[in-house]
């Protein structure tokens, strides 16, 4: 009965984390798809409970035997058809965490290159800037109070791995770039050249809004402005690809 | 009675073109909301028929009176609501084209750098795709059979108004690029240092699907293969982001 009892807790409890207001009550999250939970189970996140299907569990076993088992983390093989119609992805049948959000706090830095978002509002953005900055190796981003819910589903899905890797701190991001001793970079139409500029060894590159770009009290903080040359007639490249082809031209 | 069955007739052709089957049987596509018309009436496709909402009208009045009115295209000022109503997107108050499609036929180039979509499904990365091709001045797009419809409305809207200066041809591309007679590239983890390698002055790179990557048979076809350095621990980047940075190390 209590087995039962517990079930049906669990699965309430994913449903509920699809919702922000569920994630912040509970301080939980879910990772859910087969790559998403390799990538947590090699992270120090903190699993809560976490539900497989028998082909995962048979795909990994050495590691769900290392990890899972010895590591004392609650856990239940369930069937796949479950899996998929409780999980907010639309194929998956791996299974699906329930994590511990790390705490907010505001990162240790040392001559880095981080990125800070400025009310990045669309969560696949937000996954897809995590998993370019995997890429090219950075550690911390500062986030704006009304950037996109890094804990959403969608975000967690579009950084295909790498929120296990790169934190994030939701802050005031005017007050915090403010105070910040070290140089602060943006993308202009009037900046300077990014093929041939030199950038600074480390600081931080604000990225703007989808729509609106950078707000107008952070803009007066950046006096590194670059523009991406544009070969073509195109009005602008989207947050994402800005971000990526930015950090090329600067980590290169 | 006439104009009521006409309006009737408009808006029921504009809900069908939402999908391909109608867009393929007719020919003709959908070019929705104010930055996508504007680029429409500044590009050399024949429109159809054309409905605006008061506020476009009369914030782009004169290109309305002298594309519109003397172009002797077909048009009519509806309500802002009906115009949302019939529109794919979201927030579309600015009007709705029918437009005619563009024959699908191979473009003419010369010694130009061009890319190649192997089976790029997703209708808002094809378009993402087209715009980062336009800024970076590129002017034809090879498509294989099953990437995504070009004329798909979320692709339209995705290229941010490109789709009036990239040409798309769809072919068997594995054929096409067996006979093109220019250099092709493409992205792989064990190619040459993209930062580093010299590119050739002209050629076609390819881009695979979003899960599976390029195709075996057109892998062999590729002679330049190429390597974004990673400095992190990301275990790709995705297919619009590695586009978008090939581009700026190929033209830079």
């Amino acid at each position: 009965m209590a087995n039962v009892d517990n079930k049906m807790d669990n699965n309430q409890l994913i449903r509920k984390l699809a919702e922000k207001k569920h994630r912040d009550q509970r301080k939980l999250f879910l990772v859910e798809g087969e790559k998403s939970l390799l990538e947590l189970l090699g992270s120090d996140f903190e699993i809560e409970f976490l539900v497989m299907g028998a082909t995962f569990h048979k795909h990994h076993y050495s590691l769900v035997a290392n990890k899972i088992e010895k590591g004392n983390i609650r856990h239940r093989i369930i069937d796949e058809a479950e899996i998929k119609s409780l999980s907010t992805l639309e194929h998956n049948i791996a299974g699906i965490a329930i994590v511990k959000q790390k705490e907010n706090i505001a990162p240790k830095i040392h001559n880095e290159i981080m990125l800070a978002l400025d009310a990045v509002r669309d969560p696949g953005n937000l996954g897809t800037i995590m998993r370019i900055a995997d890429w090219y190796g950075i550690r911390n981003v500062i986030a704006s109070e009304d950037t996109a819910d890094y804990y959403n589903p969608k975000s967690i899905s579009a950084s295909m791995g790498s929120f296990a890797r790169v934190n994030i701190h939701y802050t005031n991001l005017f007050s915090y770039l403010e105070a910040a001793p070290f140089p602060i970079l943006g993308s202009f139409l009037d900046g300077s050249n990014a093929h041939t500029m030199s950038f600074p060894d480390f600081g931080i590159l604000v990225i703007g809004n989808e729509s609106n770009g950078i707000s107008s009290n952070i803009k007066q903080l950046i006096k590194h402005k670059i523009t991406i040359p544009r070969f073509g007639k195109a009005e602008s490249l989207n947050a994402a690809i800005a971000t990526a082809v930015i950090l090329d031209n600067w980590i290169r």
